[in-house]
């Protein structure tokens, strides 16, 4: 019971023409074919997509029948006319499916600055919506289909039992974690079968997303099109009601599987870190300095030269803007005592370097004696490659 | 009258084995003979050296009469015995200047955890202090003496006409722009022969510093070690209080050359990267919004690679916490219009590009239709050097 679909959904996904390469599949199509609750998250960059203006008009709603998403072209910085296409293709998806254009929301990931190339996308849509079925193949075409600069589809199931049966969760991701040259885009899909309302499930997701996708950090870069959907369909007949922290604990795994995929699908990174901040004294203190030290090239390039390098981390956390004393620190890397509260052990560096070097996995805790609260990022590191592939000429 | 030195005031720099390089030297002392008003600004890291806590105790004060500087070791992390050790540095300047320790401030930078080499730091200290004269050449060396990665000395003067006379100002500072495997600092000390008092001076050096030291930015980490002092010892004769705003400004002038010099020397980059903010509501959004386009990793490899990549800059924009829509920015780079209002222009990428490559200068202009306020920011290019020289082992 721990990878089966949601019930009362149908997936596809096609190669329409956006990207170059025929072997990519570049749109993909979410139905419910019951109506279904549906939330979302959305950048909060002022300079936003199309397709995020559409779906902020439409989220919270009870009633969502599709979601449709292109790759290959982020229908961002495309002004007026872009939102005219965004709703087009909704529109579009609508008529085929036979409900109303509000009913469907869209997302779109690739480059930016370039009108949708509205004939291919049109034709694409024509083919997708007879394709959609409840497979598992089709499923993972459709996760292939809003892929960029990924590496591999991520995917990530959950289940909870509940007094009226099983409520099935599944969802879908793209976002290499080194953003690739088009801007690349986090988009996250999150399908349940569960009975619930929008008003339920909005404050799920808010606290899902907290400790998933907004806690991994590759180089702070906001995308434009940023966007985590949420639908519950009912189709289990199972309400969240009767068990909201068991969905909320499934919701929240499916989200950081997914985010840790995002991270783990870095071109040219050879370490993933996970940061652990514990013994603050609120949890958002613990996030800031988690954040801070995941954000800092200094720290990035130590862990790529497998260097435990202590003190690029302890004076990242020193300006995280947290109030506390040197000797209110201390600082494992990989189990190994670094910085023992206010000064650096007499540890043995080669040694440390060497274990560092054989592993992909970093585990950076920083233990503070401040409280008892605590937080997590995720983030890889800075690597030659990185910049090369980010300094491509593109335009 | 532009690059005299101001009067009152000795310099000198020596090697004294802290450094491996003998030919590097390793210490710098000034001396006022006067004795000096003195301010101060310091690094808020959370995790400052001993040094800069000794320095924060001290200043503001009016009766200066000695800074000491080393460089190789930055007496950070070294607990209660870095602090004794760096108030023992100001003693013995004290004891044999004849004056009292705590008219004697003290600088360090350089590794960080291990302990002053007290030996080597007490016989340079009896060695520098009879050295100090007031020639170029004495001056020259104490500007080499404060250097840990930078490839050469930063240094800027300035004067200004008075009623009374002429004030000199001059400046020295240090700081690699890709700040090194060291946690290379930013030193910076502004020395002056105008008559003031330290609650005269106290509001210049921080409208100084915001302006110039405060608008660069290379990755964002701030150092344990980061101290700007100014120091006037009024040996001209001529109060500042007649002529405040030349002064303001001939000091503003001191500072952005020398953070500018911090920039320039940016080992492993290739291009220097100007970015003007204008026509926003206040001069903070200003600055916001050009500090965030400064540390942005997507934008620095962009720049790398020669790309002209109107997205990442407008996008990082975006996000930087400032309320605007897309139709209130438009962005020139090296004079062209890449973006206006909202929706890129048809520019030639490839001319764009070849005409970056051409040159070290980067202007990035971002242009609001929301006011009349500005800001600016200095940084430079991300490149794989970069990463190379901050992935070297170092522990």
């Amino acid at each position: 019971m721990t990878s089966q679909l949601p019930l009362g959904f149908r997936f596809a996904g096609v190669y329409t023409g956006v990207k170059k390469n025929p072997n990519k599949r570049d749109m993909a199509l979410v139905v419910s074919d019951p109506p279904a609750a549906a939330v979302g998250l959305f950048t909060t960059n002022r300079v936003c997509a199309a397709p995020v203006r559409v779906c902020r008009e439409r989220v919270p709603m009870s009633d969502l029948q599709a979601i449709v998403i292109n790759s290959g072209n982020a229908n961002a910085c495309t002004g007026d006319p872009g939102v005219e296409n965004a709703r087009a293709m909704c529109r579009q998806v609508a008529d085929k499916l036979g409900c109303l254009e509000r009913q469907v929301l869209v997302c779109s990931t690739g480059v930016i600055g370039r009108p949708l190339p509205m004939e291919q996308i049109a034709a694409g849509i024509e083919k997708i919506v007879g394709l959609a079925t409840d497979e598992p193949d089709s499923f993972e075409a459709a996760a292939a289909g809003i892929l960029t600069t990924d590496t591999k589809t991520k995917i990530a199931f959950a289940s909870v039992q509940t007094p009226n049966g099983w409520i099935r969760l599944v969802g879908f991701a793209k976002g290499a974690a080194m953003i690739g040259p088009n801007m690349a885009t986090m988009l996250a899909f999150i399908l349940t079968d569960a009975v619930a309302t929008p008003e339920e499930l909005a404050p799920l997701l808010r606290g899902a997303v907290d400790v998933s996708f907004h806690s991994i950090s590759v180089e702070g870069h906001q995308s434009t099109n940023d966007t985590v959907l949420l639908a519950a369909n009912g189709a289990s007949g199972a309400p969240i009601g009767n068990r909201v922290r068991e969905f909320a604990d499934a919701l929240r795994d499916v989200c950081t599987q997914l985010a840790v995929a995002i991270v783990d699908d870095a071109e040219e990174a050879s370490h993933r870190i996970t940061i652990d901040v514990v013994g603050t004294r609120t949890d958002e203190e613990a996030r800031r300095i988690a954040k801070t030290v995941a954000d800092s090239a200094l720290v990035k390039t130590a862990i790529y030269g497998n260097d435990p390098n202590w003190g690029r981390i302890c004076s990242a956390a020193g300006y995280a803007g947290v109030d506390f004393e040197e000797s209110d620190m201390s600082l494992k890397v990989n189990g190994t005592l670094l910085y023992d509260r206010g000064t650096p052990t007499n540890f043995d560096g080669p040694a440390e370097s060497a274990r560092m070097k054989a592993q992909r996995d970093v585990h950076i805790e920083l233990v503070f004696s401040l409280g008892t609260a605590k937080g997590r990022f995720w983030t890889c590191d800075l690597t030659e490659g990185y910049v090369r592939f980010n300094a491509e000429y593109t335009t």
